[in-house]
């Protein structure tokens, strides 16, 4: 479904679910593309599991050491609404080192040889439905082989004052699977439930990230697509502010084996 | 009015907006008071305006260096609301630092001797209805003659989503009058308009207070009154990052003379 709301534009529905608003998707592309991509120096090959409406293409496409971007959409109508009634956010398509996999995200990475990419980002849907097994322990397996020694992954993870008990479980199985570092960063998007969403962000064994200082900023924007909209959220201060933590979530966390 | 709610527990509404409910008042009650209190060596005495539920009195008196707690709220039901179904929140009158005045916040100020206080916190409404006057110039100017030269105040600033324009106003207001240092900062409260609250931190001249590096870290939670619930949100980290914006918020506050 898509709706015009009096406060926040256009609004994009899947499944009786906001997935986004023309007012405060920024937040939520940026820091799920940023918060990867300004960890690592000079990420050149990058898939996006989800995220079929192409704003987070959009972002990935800032960063201009980026040789290959591969996304693997399940749901090709997304594609097309989008296309259709968000073009500020389906501008990522324009981008002509994007290739379009229509499929299914599980499949499409179990067949990618092993260390293909610098970074995965997973822009799923809730943990309930079609995109659970996003949230389960082969899927992040799968990501680990996918991703070079040193690679990164960044994986929508719900709220912190919502969803607790399954950040807990995301966190154990990413601790289990993933060498490197392991870390839950947070930010404000007002039309998902709560009011706030969250991130898990891994590395895996190889190069350390240390995924609270970013090495690669892209505050200037200096970025290949001059055509497009500066940055309105992210930033490098914000980028190390979304991972500290409320007490309460921290505690469970942190406390995490 | 308060009612019974599934997901955030008992939610208390004035005038039809939320004010506060049980499972997210931590994170505004702890933010507006710690902010300021954490910034600042030894406050001894502290102005409440506004804040009847009590709930910014039981965060203040996790200080123990303060010896005197003034509150002025107008309205005395809310007072007598908050003690019959937030006995959780309502606590904060249980200790005896705190003197509470029933009256208009502006009038109360107004006849206190200048200099009187370490910090006020503007616990306040919307800006629109019976806060307005807590928004303008000579309302800001009474708080600053109230404050003790390097004292400090923090007012509840709206939402950098829905409200920039009034934000804007009051930014430019207290650089005019808060001749210190003049801060913006915003948490998360999921029940608030677009799920953020933000506060103006502004200190008056004489020792300069950074508020972006606490100086009287509370995160141990050491505090006189042992029978309290442990601090839920605040912790040091999350102090820093409050002061982080959004590009798009920052250019606008940080651009203002």
């Amino acid at each position: 479904m898509v709706f015009q709301s009096s406060t926040y534009g256009k609004v994009l529905v899947l499944d009786g679910v906001i997935q986004l608003t023309e007012r405060d998707e920024c937040a939520y592309q940026e820091m799920i593309t940023h918060l990867p991509l300004c960890s690592i120096p000079n990420p050149k090959k990058v898939l996006v599991i989800g995220g079929g409406d192409g704003g987070v293409l959009r972002e990935v496409s800032r960063h201009s050491s980026v040789e290959q971007i591969d996304i693997c959409e399940i749901d090709k109508m997304v594609v097309d609404v989008s296309k259709q009634y968000f073009p500020d956010v389906a501008v990522g398509y324009d981008d002509p080192r994007v290739k379009l996999h229509i499929g299914d995200g599980v499949a499409f990475l179990k067949a990618v040889p092993e260390g293909t990419y610098d970074a995965i980002i997973v822009d799923s849907s809730d943990p309930i439905g079609p995109a659970q097994e996003l949230f389960e322990k082969p899927f992040f397996e799968s990501v680990a082989k996918a991703l070079r020694p040193g690679g990164v992954v960044c994986t929508q993870a719900e709220s912190i004052w919502l969803h607790m008990h399954i950040i807990e479980d995301i966190v154990a199985n990413c601790r289990q699977i993933f060498k490197g570092s392991v870390n839950y960063a947070w930010t404000t998007v007002p039309t998902y439930p709560s009011g706030v969403i969250g991130f898990m962000l891994c590395s895996t064994e190889g190069p350390l990230v240390d995924f609270k200082h970013p090495v690669n900023p892209i505050d200037k924007d200096e970025c290949c697509c001059k055509s497009k909209r500066p940055l309105k959220f992210y930033n490098s201060e914000i980028h190390s502010a979304a991972f500290c933590l409320p007490s309460f979530a921290k505690k469970v966390i942190e406390s995490k084996p």
